[in-house]
């Protein structure tokens, strides 16, 4: 078992959907990533800032979940980010309402000493120059990963590039896929991120599963096909999070693994979707998630013998 | 191997894509099945009609590629039925500028006498009334498979609903699905449609692949991503011909071998999306077949074991 990092914003939201909204609860992408690599029970180190405001009871819970919260930074006389967004009725875009980036707008992380020599690096959705901070201070991961935003395309460009260029694993959504490349082809857009720097792309599709683009092969995990999508939020940091942890859990960083990596990502973002926020994902066992990656065998495998 | 019955247009196609446009050419639901079909060398019969004006080498070419065409009636003094349009700039939608129905409208179904005992029928897409006559010359098939469209919806609803009632599979894309049960979630549309009668749901979601639904069961089976899909005319078509010819040629009518006769299907339809209109089905070979059936288990085969 290597050990993960994990960066991202630990937040709250609010959120709303067809099926109702919330107050601020617990959420932001190292929360989401760092509850999906607990499932596989790896030494993983959460690397953040929150405000005063957060509650200890999810400091503890995040504890409890087996995650190293020494840099997680409380900021005591700050406030925690804040994010509030509305689902349109198809569930696949929404609007941001809130952004206010409160204790973020001055985070310097800091990796805690005994996690510089972590194998495994996850960079969750935050600014391209904390996330360059972390890969600076590794001693020699064997896989970085790196998600990312449209926001940081628009605002923060060149640093993104910086960031790009340095990292194993891009994870990006179809449509910000198409805006880092200019293709419309997921294909040709994979293949010019590839030249960015990245030998793994992992284009997530939301409802339509995600693509895995390594060399010139493509693997496919589906969405599971649910009958009802109740809240998408922290989906895709769920899916980086399932991924970056049984990667980190298995030290194996084959394109043959990383299948299955990505296989239980996509098991564990048909969780989130379920509930508001993380709430499954805080009541997952190991029992459901078995059950889960039998239902993604069931839906994909298949026997054509070949001549 | 068991005969198989083909029922659908036999048409003329004008198509506009970002990528060009065609003239006249060679199109229509029974000659996408039919050829798609005769990649496993089915013994096969189109039930159709065309006017004066359809070149006899097109009518030599079906039957050089082993079609039965004696119930393909010719209409010496009519005229060809014919669609054109023009899709958009993304491919996943069209205008349709010209439908002619010409021939199509009298036209009354004969079914050979030497195909009433063919364990699978294939009514592709063509007015309810059409397909349920074809069902009604039949002996006693094994599998009745039906394609539709959203036209028939909207202009022969009661009609529909009796053949629907009358059939094993139904071949249906996703936003029919909607339009016919009033369900944004494919599963509870696929839970609705077996109510109505179809043991086999089968969902084409275009490049997002297709999903094939049986009782509590889900298989999915993803379209081959491509750099380039370069006109989406007869793909679902093509993907029903060969769901039914594999059905066909096996004699195999269970959920496990349904499994491969969708992916087989799949991997025609990625075939027929690469060349104007049916080009790429007419030349194409067995090797090429069997390749790209290696692609697609590349793309969806993975080995995680379960605990």
């Amino acid at each position: 078992m290597s050990k993960l990092v994990i960066v991202g914003t630990v937040a709250f939201d609010a959120i709303e959907t067809p099926f109702g909204k919330t107050d601020k609860i617990l959420g932001g992408a190292a929360t989401y990533i760092g509850l999906a690599a607990s499932q596989f029970e790896v030494d993983s180190a959460i690397v953040s800032v929150v405000g005063g405001d957060f509650p200890k009871e999810y400091l503890s819970m995040l504890e409890e979940k087996g995650m190293d919260i020494s840099a997680l930074e409380v900021v005591e006389d700050g406030k925690t980010f804040f994010w509030s967004g509305k689902y349109h009725n198809d569930m696949n875009s929404r609007d941001t309402l809130v952004t206010e980036l409160n204790v973020l707008a001055d985070f310097q992380p800091v990796v805690p000493e005994s996690y510089k020599d972590a194998e495994v690096v996850m960079l969750g959705n935050l600014h391209p120059l904390v996330q360059l901070s972390v890969i600076e201070q590794m001693k020699q991961p064997k896989l970085i990963m790196l998600d990312t935003m449209n926001f940081w395309m628009d605002n923060t460009w060149n640093d993104l590039m910086k960031v790009i260029g340095k990292v194993n694993v891009l994870t990006i959504n179809d449509e910000e896929a198409r805006q880092l490349t200019k293709e419309y082809s997921l294909v040709l857009a994979a293949q010019k991120i590839m030249k960015m720097g990245p030998e793994y792309v992992a284009i997530k599709k939301g409802e339509h599963g995600a693509l895995l683009f390594y060399k010139e092969d493509i693997f496919f995990a589906p969405a599971l096909p649910l009958e009802e999508v109740f809240d998408p939020t922290g989906a895709g940091d769920t899916f980086a999070g399932g991924f970056s942890g049984y990667l980190a859990k298995t030290g194996d960083y084959s394109f043959e693994n990383m299948k299955n990596a990505i296989i239980n990502g996509s098991a564990l973002a048909s969780f989130c979707v379920e509930k508001f926020g993380a709430e499954m994902l805080l009541k997952l066992d190991k029992e459901q998630l078995q059950h889960r990656l039998q239902q993604f065998k069931n839906l994909t495998q298949f026997d054509i013998e070949l001549t």
